[in-house]
C-alpha cells in the first residue's frame, strides 16, 4: 500500500528509514550543487496538491519538498471554493479522475474526518493525508517524532507533556500513537476536563502499554518533562462552544520556562497564538521553528519513498 | 490562428492529427524513461492558467499536460477573487498585459460567454478557451470525440443519445457541432421540453445535414444507442428556476443499462451527481473516467501543436 | 541586506546595473535557445510567492520571471483566506517558518503597510515587497524608472506629471522617491485637493532638492510633460469616502492627447478603468502595456541579483 493515511501504519523500522533519509536531505540542502543533484531524483513524476482547507505549512512544505526532488507540482489551495466539490462531486470521484491523469501522488487536506481513507479506497496512486478534519495528520506526527529523535537522540523512556486543546487538535492524537510504538514513554495530557484527549487515544495507549495521565497541574508536569508539546486553541473548530480553558493558564512564559528541566525541548505544531509568547523563542529549548523546518525534510523522505516504489 | 476558441474551428483532418498525437502521448506516459523524453519537448515555453470559475478537471489536466511537455506553468485558480478583474480590468486589458510577458499560451475559464473570443481578439499568443459560461468548451468536445474514436473506432454512422440538462450544459453543444462534421450520425436529444437543446445548435445540425430528434422517451433511445452521453443538472446556472426534470427520470441505473446495446458506451463530462449511480461504474460500457483521462492526452496534443508552431 | 523593501534603498548605480540586466533578459527572451540558456541560471533555487491581496501583474510577472530563470516557484494567491493567517499567525511567524524551508526568496503582497519590513526583520532569506497596503511597491517604481530610461534615454531633467488619486496610490509615492535621485527633475502632482500626494513625499522631495508643484490644471501641465504618469481611483481603498474627483476631469482622451508634446510618453501602473480610454492605446505615446511587460524583465533582474549573491 503506497498511501500515507494515519500514524498507525508506521512501524519503528519504517520510521527509522524515513529519519535517515530526512537526515540525508537536510544535509544535502545546504549546498547548491548537492541540491541540484537531489533535484534529479524524480524528474518526470507529478504530485497533485489538493487542499480544501487553509494551510501554509503543510501545503508549502509538500510542494517545496516535491520541487526539491524534481517532482512536478499541480496545486489547488482553495479546493472548497475552486474545485468540482462545489458542484457536489464526491471525494471518490475526484480521486478516480486523478487516477486517470498519470500522476504519482496526491496530497489531500480536507475538512472532514476520514476523507483521505475514502480517497485511498478507490486509488491506485498514493494518497497522502495532509490532515483530515480532527481525524489524523500523520506526516505531522512523523516530523514530530523526527524532531524528538534529532534533538534528544532517543524516542523511548521519555516524559512527554502535551498541553492545550487536546480535544480538537489532531497532532496530539497522531503523536500519541507513534510514541506508543516505543517502550517506557509516559504522556501527561495537560488540559481542562472539557478539552482533554479523546477516549479512543487513551484506549490505544492502554492497549500498547504506554503509561499516561490526565492532569491540569501545569507546573507539576512541566518540571518533569523531556518534551513539552504545546498546542493552540482550535478556535475554528468549536465556534459557539464556551471555552473554559483560560489562555492565561496555559502559557509557556518565563515562569513556566523556569520550572522546565534544562535539557527539555519545547515543540508546537504552529501556528502559535498567545500560548507561547514571542519572548520564549530566545530560549535554547524552543525547537518549534526547527520542528517546522523538519517537516520539509520528512516530507521529502516520504515522497522519495513513494516515488522509488514506482521506478 | 493559434487560438482554440470553439469546436467549429476544427476540421476532420485536424482532429485526426490531434488524435494520433494524443495516442502517442498516452502510449509514452506509462514508462518513466519515455515520460522524461516527452518532458524535453517544450522546455522554455510557459503557459498561463487563468481560471475565473471553479474547475478541477480542466485546470488540472491542462497544467499536468503542460508539465508533462516540459512547459512551465503559472496559474490562477480563483481569478474572480484574486486577479485585477476585481478592480474592474477588462479581459482585453488582462490579455494585452499577458502578451507582454513572453508567455506562449493562456488557458482561460470565464463565467461569461464570449470572453475567450474577446481575449483572442487582442492577443498574438494562443488563447485556449477552457470554458466560457454556457458558451463553448472546445477542448472538452475534442476529448469527447477522441474517446468515441478510441472506444468505437469510428466517428460516423453513430446513434448518439445526449441526455440531461441540454439547455445549460456547454459540452453537448460543442460535441453536437463536432459530430456534424462526420456523415450519417444521428443525435437524440433526450430531455424535458424546458431543458432541451438550443435553437442555434438545431440550426447548425440542419445546415450540416445531421439528423436529430428531440425526445423524452429515455428507454426508447437508449435501446438504439451507440453512444450515451449523459450530463448533470447545471444547478449553479439556474438557481431560482424550478426544475421540472425530476432526477428520478433521467438516471442511468440497472434498468436503463438493461435496455442499452451490449457494445454501446456511456460517457459523461463529470462531475456526476445522482444521474449515474456509483453501481453503474462497474459496467464495462462505463467509459466516463477513461474519458476524463483522455482529456489529459488530448490537451497535451493541443499544447504540443501550439508550441510546435512557435519553434 | 538582500531584501527589496522600499524604493529608497536603491541608488543610481544599483538602478543602472538592474537596468542593464533587464535589457539583457529582454534581449534573450525572443529566441527559444537563448531562453533555455537563461533558464539554467538558477536551477535549484526556490521562490515563495505569498499574496494576501489580489494581484495579476505583480504575482504573474514574478512567477514568470522566476520560471524563466530556472527558479522553482511555490505560490499562494489568496493568502488571506488559505494561509495560517486566518488562524491568527503573525507575519513574523510565517516568515520564521519560511526561513526553515530552505527557500531563497519570498515575494510578499499584503494589505497592511509595513508588513514587508516586519517580515524582513526576522528573515535571513530575501523578502521582496510586492506591495504593502498603501505603503510601498518598490519593484513597480523600479520598472517605471526602467521604462522612462528605455523610452526617453534619460532619467534627469524631466517634466513628470503624476495624475489621478495620489493620496491612495502607492506607485506614485515610490516613483517620486526614485526620480529625486536624479538631478533637475520636476514633478507636477495633478489631482484634486482631497486626493493630493502625501506630506511625507513632499518633504522627501524638498530634502532631495527636487522641484514639484501641486496642481489641478490638467491641460497646463500636460502641455509641458515629458512623462505623463496616470493612475486610477483606488476605489477599493476609500469605500465610504465621497470622491470629489469626477472622473470626467481626469481622462486622457483625444483632447488631452492633443495638448501633449509629440515625444512625451504615457505611463500607467494598470489596471486602468475609465481614466484612459481604449482609443488612446493606438497613440504611439501610449507605453503602459510596454511598461507592464518591462515589469517582467526588471523582476528577472532583481531575482537574478538576489540569487547570484547566494551562489
Amino acid at each position: 500500500m503506497p498511501h500515507i493515511l494515519n500514524a498507525e501504519q508506521f512501524d519503528t523500522e519504517q520510521l527509522g528509514q524515513l529519519f535517515s533519509q530526512a537526515d540525508y536531505f537536510r544535509d544535502n540542502d545546504l549546498d547548491i550543487t548537492d541540491r541540484r543533484e537531489v533535484m534529479q531524483s524524480h524528474v518526470g513524476r507529478i504530485m497533485l496538491s489538493e487542499f480544501y482547507e487553509p494551510s501554509t505549512r503543510t501545503r508549502f512544505s509538500f510542494e517545496i519538498a516535491a520541487t526539491k526532488l524534481g517532482i512536478g507540482v499541480v496545486s489547488t489551495e482553495n479546493g472548497s471554493v475552486t474545485s468540482s466539490a462545489v458542484k457536489g462531486e464526491t471525494i471518490e470521484d475526484t480521486m478516480r479522475v486523478f487516477n486517470e491523469y498519470g500522476v504519482d501522488a496526491v496530497v489531500l487536506r480536507t475538512k472532514e474526518d476520514g476523507y483521505a481513507v475514502r480517497a485511498a479506497s478507490v486509488s491506485k496512486i498514493a494518497v497522502i493525508n495532509g490532515g483530515d478534519g480532527k481525524g489524523e495528520h500523520p506526516t505531522q506526527a512523523v516530523l514530530d517524532m523526527y524532531t524528538i529523535q534529532e534533538q534528544l537522540n532517543q524516542l523511548d523512556g521519555l516524559n512527554v507533556v502535551m498541553g492545550g486543546d487536546l480535544a480538537h487538535g489532531r497532532t496530539v492524537r497522531s503523536l500519541s500513537k507513534l510514541l506508543s510504538l516505543y517502550p517506557d514513554n509516559h504522556i501527561s495530557f495537560l488540559s481542562t476536563p472539557e478539552l482533554q484527549i479523546g477516549e479512543d487515544i487513551k484506549l490505544h495507549l492502554k492497549k500498547n502499554g504506554t503509561s499516561f495521565e490526565e492532569t491540569s497541574d501545569m507546573y507539576g508536569v512541566l518540571s518533569q518533562a523531556d518534551v513539552v508539546y504545546w498546542t493552540r486553541l482550535q478556535l475554528e473548530r468549536h465556534s459557539g462552544k464556551s471555552l473554559t480553558m483560560g489562555q492565561e493558564h496555559f502559557i509557556l512564559d518565563a515562569k513556566a520556562l523556569d520550572v522546565m528541566p534544562k535539557d527539555a525541548i519545547i515543540m508546537h505544531p504552529l501556528p502559535r497564538i498567545a500560548e507561547i509568547p514571542v519572548s520564549t523563542d530566545q530560549d535554547p529549548r524552543a525547537k518549534y521553528f526547527r520542528q517546522a523546518g523538519n517537516g520539509l525534510y520528512v516530507r521529502m523522505a516520504m515522497l522519495d519513498r513513494i516515488m522509488k516504489k514506482l521506478d
